[in-house]
């Protein structure tokens, strides 16, 4: 075994220094922006027991779960997502949070799946819920939220698109016109998955769900509207169910959908243009996420050129906390993973050049040209340590970025660009004569300035020198 | 199933944003020490292949494992340390990397143990790692990072003590007294857990280990010597010695003690006192650290008032990346938990006041007395985002941390009290006879000036205000 070749598991990622940078500069994004637009940050286990991820998803959830047992014979699954999670803390505290709960979370998710682009077994997803809010200012603060992000990562709307839908809107519709209300989950079901078959896959899932020809053609219908205006969309459907109740020789059915469009969704439409974000948002009848819990508004963003799966996605799930226990709370959310993100950043050329080249640049470099490494080592770990104020309980001065060679050459020129080639702004020239007179060389490597400095003030010229303030 | 009441898993942790904010305040400190003593971040995968496990730790771990098999039926087991897959990873790649390798990562953890007070089935472990360097400048690097991370929490050295000893050395007195090679593995399994058993249980495990009496004076007499200085040790050893073998009619043994602490390990001490470390170390024959895989140095650092488990630990391990398929390399590392920290950090009273308030303090309040919320939400996104410059492809103004009130009151004494007392430093006033004249009303809610200014140049007065340089 000693010498067998282990490789990371199928579906999972090595983070090497360069990997783990890209890696930390999508999640401080994520942190940094949900903190500005007022969420807090919560986590909860990695692994919940199985029973929690049954609640919403049904028990067809488990053949994609990594589960086990463990001593006490509990069955437990690592986390898929961390909506239930999310979903048993608000309803164990409900009572004492303070609303609305404006929480985000990054949590690390599995998924037993054959991996595939953009969709691994392990990844980073950032989760955003506003929890107890019953107007849809919940869903314009997620909406703006998630586009700003994306524009924090340098995306722009030429880049990503935020198509939203109102599943209240759509059951209207289908039900108002023909629909059984027992077909509408699996209405959902069938739209959410269309896009992502040809021809012959689109009639083997009809099959599979038992579709009348009727059904077939609104959803065939419906999947082609997504680059349809609200206005240009309404007159279509119109007309699409005119011409299909004339042709199988029934009445029109009664006006339902404009009647709608008037209230739901063309208010949330105004809102949106009212703000800043009509711009990046387009209505789309098409989208209606596959999650059985969403209630009511849905949106997902995708990249404009189309390569890739969806970057984010979420909307309203109003009943999602009393299923776990909790009380009746309104609830908005959505999902954003790192794997399709980062594919995406890369291809359009956004991931910052200083966190592709993950350089730390130190504050300063020990030069050291002396016979043994006493002076510098102990120089080193005086700068790096930081200034505490004990009577105050904080530190005063944070500690430096020290570096000092790995090579044993004491050549002065050499180590000089070696510091310089570290981006470091200041070094430190420690030689024996110097020394000897309780000095040493303080070398600015901006400008190349240099200056002698007595060995008893050294660590405090070099704080003043980096920050003059 | 509905109503049900879940709970977190046994020895997992919900992390409400309370909790969130003292992990994220540990895992900054540990990552902000790290880069400035110049380790790079790294992550592996949460669960590796079962035999990884094996390798350095034997088949008994197994049963300290969370395992499952995935659906191509391999053996996975969520990592219970870091320390297999760091060296996985250097082993794959370990030609192409610049030496040293200085890198640190925060995984978490998981162990399949009873849970119990500072040991939890969940945990994040700070692992700092330093390869590729066979001098003690990697030991003295790692001590003093791990030493300057405690006084970055505001520890002193009144509250913690770092004991460090050599297995080498050890090893070198037990054999050259008495000890066949073969016992010493079981030595350092013995002195490792002494200090953990009453009387009672101490003679439990030295019948489990089939001690001989030697052995057990020998080792009642280690496990007594934390307290003494190396200098005191070495005569308290030949004395201990001496009497031993005389009273057993056994001529004294070659005074091999001496001579090694001569050597190895009164020159690591000397070069300890050459830096700012002396003062929080001292020698302790005592510490061996259980793990079998450490080949000299070892530390362990423990509360000074003895209430809590070790609080970090560490040491020198030569042989592991070879063990796992890579060249020999010198290794030397160590990890600290959360768990036993955050208890420390907590009694000690040393987590600031504002990670426990955990409370974010907006840039700017908005005190929103129209009737409607159109104006106030759109000012709110626009000063929540940054600005771009897609020239330079780089954030030019970072969007600030803006807010409004979540209650429907429109009462502008009330709202500008709620302004005041969510700490933000501005507040605009947004009132329909300004409106109507095009202008609100910006107050410093420090000074309490207040100006008026036009909605057109609103926003750039914000961030002026904010940012005067």
């Amino acid at each position: 075994m000693a010498t067998e070749n282990f490789q990371a598991p199928k579906g999972t990622r090595d983070f090497y220094p360069d990997e783990m940078a890209v890696r930390r500069y999508i999640e401080d994004i994520w942190r940094r922006v949900s903190i500005r637009h007022g969420f807090q940050e919560v986590d909860g286990p990695t692994f919940e027991s199985l029973d929690l991820y049954k609640v919403k998803s049904g028990v067809e959830i488990v053949s994609q779960l990594f589960s086990f047992t463990d001593r006490g014979q509990r069955d437990l699954a690592l986390r898929p997502e961390f909506t239930p999670t999310l979903a048993r803390m608000v309803a164990q505290r409900a009572a004492g949070l303070p609303r609305p709960i404006k929480w985000f979370s990054i949590p690390r998710c599995y998924r037993a799946e054959q991996p595939q682009k953009g969709r691994l077994r392990e990844f980073m997803q950032w989760n955003v819920d506003y929890i107890g809010e019953a107007s849809d200012r919940a869903e314009r603060e997620c909406l703006a939220l998630c586009a700003d992000a994306l524009l924090e990562f340098g995306l722009t709307p030429d880049d990503f698109r935020i198509g939203w839908n109102h599943r209240a809107w759509l059951t209207h519709v289908l039900v108002g016109t023909f629909m059984p209300p027992e077909r509408i989950s699996n209405a959902f079901y069938i739209l959410d998955r269309l896009h992502k078959y040809d021809r012959a896959g689109r009639e083997a899932l009809y099959r599979e769900q038992g579709c009348s020809d009727k059904e077939k053609a609104y959803f065939e219908f419906i999947a082609g509207t997504s680059n349809q205006s609200l206005s240009e969309l309404t007159d279509l459907l119109s007309a699409f169910m005119l011409d299909r109740h004339s042709r199988l020789g029934e009445p029109p059915p009664p006006d339902l959908c404009h009647l709608k469009i008037d209230s739901t969704v063309r208010e949330f439409e105004k809102r949106l243009k009212d703000t800043n974000l009509a711009a990046m948002c387009s209505f789309d009848l098409s989208i209606v996420r596959g999650l059985a819990y969403y209630t009511g508004f849905v949106f997902e963003i995708s990249d404009r050129q189309g390569e890739n799966r969806a970057i984010a996605g979420g909307g309203r799930y109003d009943n999602l906390i009393e299923m776990f226990g909790g009380p009746s709370l309104g609830a908005v959310g959505f999902g954003m993973g790192d794997v399709v993100l980062e594919i995406l950043l890369r291809r359009r050329d956004k991931i910052p050049k200083a966190i592709l080249d993950n350089h730390q640049n130190p504050d300063v470099f020990i030069v050291n040209a002396l016979d043994d490494a006493v002076h510098a080592e102990r120089l080193i770990f005086e700068l790096r340590r930081s200034q505490w104020d004990s009577t105050r309980q904080r530190i005063i001065r944070p500690g430096l970025h020290a570096e000092c060679s790995y090579r044993s050459t004491r050549n002065i020129g050499k180590l000089l660009q070696e510091a310089a080639a570290s981006g470091a702004k200041l070094a430190v020239i420690l030689a024996r004569a110097e020394l000897q007179r309780g000095v040493a060389k303080l070398k600015n490597l901006a400008d190349r300035s240099e200056r002698t400095v007595s060995m008893e003030t050294l660590i405090e010229e070099i704080h003043a020198a980096l920050d003059p303030a």
